[in-house]
């Protein structure tokens, strides 16, 4: 019996879409995945390195991620920074498109890269490194912080992000080594989203506490505005947020969704049905209560101007529980926008002000980055900045 | 437009196919995956819990896997044992359907459960702690061991299969809070193979050192008579092998083919030109050397006879790294057998006695288990045993 081959797939139509949504110019370097009698698509798809802008942001996101930020050798000047980053830049380039690294020691681990991204960002220390100005700020401290440094700060961020976890974990030592010289490892938080085909990509995941996450995100032609800025450059806010896994399964379901202002089955705003209505802060209920209460996340969280959104791609931990079965879980938050001090920054103030979710959820790790703009083929990551 | 369903994949054949080849009786549970507008067949695939055997030992292994291990608290005797292992079995038997286990507080992270298995053994200490003869014992020391307590031994053993990493964790949870007042967690082992579609479910894994890894498993009619007991028992072995991941790196591609005996591209024997060729331990190449080394990790593990072969079940693990970039990986190495001391055993002597590959992995970690047969609807895990 033959086996015909699959039809083409809709998600990989949607992986498609989302390359050459990203705006690379044609030809460089976008592969189509390829067919086989088994749909093996997953493993050979390829998101495009080189562009304008760095790939890795406005993608949806892959199955499985490790952020990595680096503490710079004392003595890592300007110069050795060109250096090091034209090397990863090297190593990113060629392990995205399924091909070994110069120095790879595995090359049979290196050819599925299941949509392969690795992002680079640079940490304020990197700036004062290279005796340059930095485009952004360490954070403000929040009353709600319980920041561990284990969890904090960086120098350096590489985000990799791919459908499979064996790719990560090649690809994460590829980069690990080649900085070596430069630079040593100061956190890696390893997350994971739905495996593909779970549910449809479209589908908002659902984080360790059950909640849809990510509903309110930018979409389509809102992320442009929100996102980029002319030069092709963004930012980077990570936060570890450890859910209170004990307390929160105390809750009712009510009282989960008075917490986050949505219902847990559906992720619909209180005030609405479905999970993408807008939510009716106006909306009053039987008693004259709103239905969207003043203390839910929803309601804390909300911005109305598409332009000073925030682009989350958060990733799930779920590290060892203890002896007594009290899980080490949450959620790697990381969030894309232009500008930190005018985007996350005021829906961060809001929410540690009076957020109900507070109660169950806290930071214990946070980082800034700048995320320099994309390059061509032959350039490199930091080149704008760092030449 | 309109988006016609997929046609059955072939993975999702080969799954049903594995399902079926389980001895799983009609009727008994085997849910056919949905089909929707996307294929997210993945997360709807249903493994049958019920059946004269249990399941996660004979399917396909899916992407995500976490091993629980439980010292049983003081007390806990034969009866409370029974007590406990029906309020498992009914949550794994929720779970693996999908369902909501009874005490549920997340019902939301219950709904996809992607092939979900749910598999019990018990260790040497829950037979003492029942006053019973235990069917396996502890394993001999082997000089290569440098055994770790955090990751050896167990009274129970819970291993947690699917192929999604949420399902998994939300299982987990659930298992080690109804087991809360029976048993502490011990240590828990999270493992991944390639992501579901990453390649074809009949493609041998690589493992984190870039190995081709279980070529020379029990295939089809093989694996009855090396698994399973007429009982529908059979017997586990997990042990923990830390990849010296450094010192690997520094070989080359062929002493790397000549420690393991098999090419790193192809996974061909030495000896062979295609990975499922059978190994020639006679061959001689044009100096009258032996092209399988004695050394060799395929000559040291070959075993002839097919019903003293082992079905390895590995998951690949892949930690933190420390400040210098030393990786924490390596492989949770499960495999199951009808008889530990007539299979396992000996092949671990041969191993552990002259195995070039020894150099590059370190044991530090080691347990065994009984894994009692399955069970029909309305039965438990371990009822043939404890009552």
């Amino acid at each position: 019996m033959t086996i015909p081959p699959p039809p083409v797939s809709r998600r990989r139509l949607l992986t498609a879409g989302a390359v050459t949504g990203l705006g690379v110019a044609a030809g460089a370097g976008v592969r189509p995945a390829a067919a086989s009698a088994a749909d093996t698509s997953i493993g050979t798809a390829v998101v495009a390195f080189h562009g304008p802008r760095q790939s890795g942001v406005a993608e949806d996101p892959p199955a499985h991620a490790s952020f990595l930020a680096f503490t710079l050798q004392a003595g890592t000047d300007r110069s050795a920074l060109g250096r090091m980053m034209r090397l990863l830049t090297d190593d990113a380039s060629r392990l995205t498109r399924g091909e070994p690294a110069l120095g790879d020691t595995d090359a049979t681990l290196a050819v599925l890269p299941a949509r392969l991204t690795v992002t680079f960002g640079f940490g304020p220390g990197l700036y004062r490194a290279a005796r340059l100005p930095a485009p952004i700020a360490d954070l403000p401290a929040f009353p709600i912080d319980r920041l561990q440094d284990r969890w904090s700060g960086g120098d350096l961020l590489v985000q990799i992000c791919a459908d499979d976890p064996l790719t990560v974990a090649h690809a994460q030592r590829m980069i690990i080594k080649d900085a070596r010289p430069f630079a040593a490892v100061r956190w890696v938080q390893i997350g994971f989203r739905r495996s593909p085909g779970v549910h449809a990509p479209e589908h908002t995941q659902r984080n360790v506490m059950g909640q849809l996450d990510g509903t309110a995100n930018p979409r389509g032609a809102e992320i442009d505005p929100a996102v980029w800025n002319p030069d092709g450059s963004s930012t980077l806010v990570v936060r570890r947020i450890r859910a209170e896994m004990e307390a929160w399964d105390k809750l009712s379901v009510s009282d989960k969704e008075n917490a986050s202002g949505r219902r847990m089955d559906s992720g619909a705003p209180l005030s609405g049905a479905a999970e993408h209505d807008r939510p009716d802060f106006a909306a009053v209920d039987e008693f004259g209560l709103p239905k969207m209460p003043d203390f839910s996340h929803v309601t804390r969280a909300r911005v109305e101007d598409p332009r000073l959104k925030i682009l989350r791609r958060p990733y799930n931990y779920d590290g060892v529980p203890d002896a007594r079965g009290v899980p080490d879980s949450g959620l790697i938050f990381a969030a894309y926008q232009r500008d930190i001090a005018e985007q996350y920054v005021p829906i961060q103030r809001r929410l540690a002000e009076k957020d109900l979710l507070n109660e169950w959820i806290t930071p214990i790790g946070s980082a800034v980055f700048a995320v320099p703009p994309g390059c061509a083929e032959g350039g490199w990551i930091g080149e704008q900045v760092l030449t």
